[in-house]
């Protein structure tokens, strides 16, 4: 709170598109309403209304301005941009519910995990019918393959968890799928609607793809390194048994004491209170975080690169300040 | 397995439409697989190749050839219908395990819940990545407002459930959000796609949606009265307290007595060995199951009117009789 908020460039993003934004949230306000199912709003407002950052309809509007477009149809883009996130969202709700269970069963958990699959399926097709009412047939390709890359991402990551032998491959085809999909997407489709052509809208694919995955390897820094501005614990994907970046390179260059801990710790899942200790100075011992910070930035900087070639423009400027400000919530 | 299954309307069907059902199912294998994740077609295969009737595909395929089309897309879009229910499925497993679980908890539930929220999420996605293919907005609007109301359905059936306030009014958009949705749809989009006038596609979505909420009836009263040809359980709808068409009729018919029963037995969920004799023989002094049965009777015979106007053609014929076949399950 000590940081001068007028400056972080998604502050700056925000007010420059404050008019679009306010159409955005009318629309899901509106969508998400059922007339048959009165449970439906109840179960998503508390996700859409929670004040998240909205980071991912903001670059399908910050795209569709920079790129000059002036129609309707980026705010329904950009509202089932945020549809198709909140429906990963609640069912993701499920799948990390479900592994915290065998520890900890809570009494309405059930309850929970219905509504979630399907008011998160409700909103999937939600945001399909807000789609087609751009009648563009391009933007619903995007959009599908989008989602269904998000899908494959989160079904490789639950077969990769636990699995020592994960590559840095396999954690890159991961948070493609399950982060920087929907980034892409959302750019790609800001220029899409705005009639750009192809070299373009390969541009905006580019910084989208590239953002996405710098995020996600901030998020993964995070959970180890910590932040008093994230509010996120410490140590849940280690709980969690997730092979993220950091411990990918820890275990690359583990001997066989430290190989040993990790079998346990993570692909046996036998952890005790000191353990996480121990994990955060095997990080330090072989600067994981360090060179996972190092690809995040190279990330940011491919993110920058995208948008190097094009015209001048105030919000080109903020999304360029914006993947460096993804990688400066580290510091 | 005496019944002399040539003369079954659903087998005249199936020979009638064999190649394109071929078509179909190679579709559907092609599309299932993914090629980062391959646990998907895992997981989708025991569904998709145990065997099913294919009913919903057929009426897509059987729509659009009894109006004359002769393009290819008609096999995209039965895939769709499949790829849609397929996915409905996996997300009812987890709603339904959920249930079960409270009873009795089994060892791989967590592992297999995962794997059916996203796969069925997989699947969603592929649905949509196939209609897109297609180039018809209009199919793509179709088939995602049935994906949206076949998730309302789904919420209301949740929140309905152990409300013995049910009514009859309620039971029938439950019915058409999680089964007739997707037969009227299915119908329809066979009609779309062969470009035909409002009318006729009119008709199609007319005798799907019939055709389904018969069909749905039918299910419902098997869970009662049971049948070798299901081999389903006699009384899965009693244990998981749901307020189908036959108990909605005998609870409004109940004296102060058998309410306490109802309300114990499904409001409250406290079952014992005989309550389900004493249910079937509610449903009996009642008269619950021949009225739900006079019901399904007449969806059917609208089903059949709804076709009534069209020209004459085979595939015609084999669906009016479908309808007559569906209720004919009962007897």
């Amino acid at each position: 709170m000590s940081v001068d908020t007028a400056t972080k460039p998604h502050d700056r993003l925000a007010e420059a598109l404050a008019e679009d934004m306010g159409r955005v949230n009318t629309m899901i306000r509106e969508r998400m309403a059922s007339e048959h199912a009165p449970r439906i709003p109840e179960v998503t407002a508390h996700l859409v209304e929670a004040g998240g950052k909205r980071l991912r309809p903001m670059l399908t509007l910050g795209a569709a301005r920079m790129c000059g477009y002036d129609g309707p149809y980026h705010v329904h883009l950009a509202a089932t941009v945020e549809f198709i996130h909140t429906a990963t969202l609640l069912h993701d709700d499920v799948v990390d519910e479900s592994q915290q269970r065998r520890e900890r069963p809570t009494a309405n958990l059930l309850w929970d995990n219905t509504s979630s699959v399907l008011v998160g399926d409700y909103l999937f097709a939600r945001s399909f019918q807000l789609m087609t009412e751009t009648g563009s047939i391009r933007v619903l390709r995007i959009l599908s393959n989008a989602a269904a890359t998000i899908a494959e991402g989160e079904v490789l990551q639950l077969t990769a968890a636990r699995d020592l032998a994960t590559t840095e491959e396999t954690y890159l085809k991961i948070v493609r799928g399950k982060t920087a999909a929907l980034f892409s997407a959302a750019m790609e489709v800001g220029g899409v609607i705005a009639g750009q052509d192809d070299a373009r809208v390969q541009a905006m694919f580019d910084y989208g793809d590239a953002l996405g995955i710098a995020f996600q390897m901030v998020d993964d820094i995070l959970d180890y390194a910590g932040s008093d501005a994230t509010g996120k614990n410490i140590g849940d994907d280690f709980r969690e048994r997730k092979l993220t970046l950091p411990v990918i390179k820890a275990v690359a260059k583990a001997d066989a004491e430290e190989r040993a801990f990790w079998q346990r710790t993570i692909e046996k899942g036998k952890q005790d209170d000191g353990d996480l200790g121990t994990a955060l100075a095997l990080l330090d011992k072989h600067a994981a975080i360090d060179a996972t910070r190092a690809e995040a930035v190279a990330w940011a900087d491919r993110a920058k690169a995208a948008l190097a070639g094009l015209p001048d423009h105030p919000i080109r400027g903020m999304l360029i300040d914006l993947a460096d400000y993804v990688v400066a919530r580290l510091r």
